[in-house]
């Protein structure tokens, strides 16, 4: 099969690949309905994380069952199923706190841009439809994965409240879909920190009230001058740089919570810093696994349109090309026709 | 009057002092019914924080009112009053979200050590009981002021819930009020981190259920065979150095909170590290004005005896002893007698 291999920075190939099989008996192996490339591609792709071996990309997927080991209890072949980039048993104490992604058995997922992918501890990572859906569906539940489910984490760790100010900084696929999720929440304000038009355009159908298109500190002067020199209830952190953490920070009111899903590079806290501005802050790897009953069910009762943050298709040959167009910000999410 | 001043490391002294006075129309001038050495005030003693010149010591503070301002208005002459070490004006949008110790007016009290003292926005500082409460009531009150007002935002920021298991790292006043918060609200496991015998044992008396005498990765060790290798629901962090900081972060489990009010002192994190360890964290000078009313009524409704804390007793012209007794924990916290 063709499936998408990375060498170094830059370097992205589609290439033929022997096909997954099972390797223990609670994998299952997945037909992906689509596939697609992440924002967090990129840090490998731009040399922020060094390559030691050729990488089998891809972690977000959904599509067909088509075999399950001989342990596996709560999925079976023919079901549509959609997973979580982190695999989790769902069983250990962490995952029975709503902590998936830091399962006791936790594994990150790899080599999902390609036609088929095996998932470990399937019964605990895979959440199956009732019925086949819709094509139509199929980007909204493939965001559900990952970059939905981050950005619903993002809310949820930041404590997103009914009538709350909330501030997103990023634009890219994750913030977007922490202003959807922010409004799903019930915030009454939404401030989309953006500075690319086409952006500020999906953020503001997504559910965002205001844009701020200045970034540092004269981003946080307009964030402070849009709320009476208070700060936000809740900030959405959805890059992972110093600078956007920075920015994060100083957008929140003291006694808020920042809830932070961008891979933290390069990025350091002072104590007593952090101490005296009082702000909260929870983030991590996102426990998809924990929404994602419920966001599938928001898609397939078509109340939310996540497949919205797709603004490429590609076939999974031009693979290469869709890295490209995220990394020069052509696209702010590619999908991968399989 | 006799005032206690430090004028640099190691080097208190109590001296003549003028008598304060009203500076502003919402001072109000107290009499103290008592006074008490911080363990925070251990810093600049130990040379951690330089003096730049002589400070007048002491922030904790209740008594009778002796004199206000005229633009004081809920409080009066007569009344035994109970503040905050953070001076706050109560009204602000910070104020109004509960953290008090960020409001836009925040001052920190000085000069609490001694018979009088001039203490600024009375009106969102202070806090009146109905009656003068009885000789024996004011150590607790006293205590409401800082300590355990500081225990009880630890609790509160780490979010201790009914049933759950809290691990406190710190014996020292703080941590020991911070172990009584737990109790209070509800906590099933107290853990506390205690090395001294005579600390062990006040810790039980306040709520602990367990002791872990070990440090570092013994202690984090011990901690995780108590909690069958999961880790604490909340992480009370009373201490500030960089050591029980990581000895926090490492007893807690993925998705708790840590509250941490040990002012950090050479304090730094790892963005990358704290994002996968996925600890939540939240802390900063307690908004004990937020908690003050609840607090001194269960003070005086006698449920509570946060007075346990102090150990020693000294008057105050000999608050010099009072500092080298803590200082080299022979006394857990000091009360002064006026």
């Amino acid at each position: 099969m063709l499936a998408t291999m990375m060498y170094g920075a830059g370097d992205v190939r589609a290439e033929e690949r022997p096909e997954p099989g099972i390797l223990k008996p609670t994998d299952a192996i997945i037909r992906l309905s689509a596939s697609c490339i992440c924002g967090s591609d990129l840090w490998p792709y731009r040399g922020s994380n060094p390559i030691a071996e050729p990488l089998a990309m891809g972690h977000e997927y959904c599509g067909i069952v088509v075999e399950v080991g001989s342990e596996v209890k709560s999925i079976r072949p023919g079901q549509f199923v959609v997973g979580s980039f982190c695999i989790s048993d769902n069983t250990c104490p962490h995952c029975q706190y709503g902590f998936q992604s830091s399962c006791e058995q936790r594994e990150f997922m790899t080599g999902a841009q390609a036609p088929l992918v095996r998932v470990p501890l399937a019964d605990g990572t895979l959440v199956a439809t009732k019925e086949i859906p819709s094509d139509d569906l199929v980007p909204g539940l493939l965001a559900a994965s990952d970059v939905l489910g981050t950005g619903w984490y993002a809310a949820d760790a930041a404590r997103v409240q009914p009538g709350c100010t909330v501030v997103v900084v990023g634009d890219g696929a994750v913030g977007l879909m922490g202003v959807l999720s922010a409004r799903q929440m019930g915030a009454a304000r939404i401030i989309a920190m953006s500075r690319h038009e086409a952006r500020q355009e999906l953020a503001l159908e997504l559910g965002a009230t205001d844009i701020i298109a200045e970034r540092g500190d004269a981003g946080v002067a307009q964030l402070k001058k849009m709320t009476r020199n208070v700060g936000a209830d809740a900030v959405l952190e959805c890059v992972g740089t110093s600078e956007s953490m920075m920015q994060a920070l100083d957008c929140a009111r003291p006694g808020s919570m920042i809830g932070y899903v961008g891979v933290p590079h390069g990025v350091e806290f002072d104590g007593q810093q952090l101490f005296f501005a009082q702000k909260g802050m929870l983030g991590g790897p996102a426990p998809v696994r924990r929404f994602l009953p419920h966001l599938m069910d928001l898609v397939l009762t078509r109340r939310i349109n996540p497949g919205r943050v797709f603004d490429l298709e590609l076939p999974l040959a031009d693979v290469a090309q869709g890295y490209r167009a995220m990394d020069r910000r052509e696209a702010i999410k590619v999908l991968l026709r399989i």
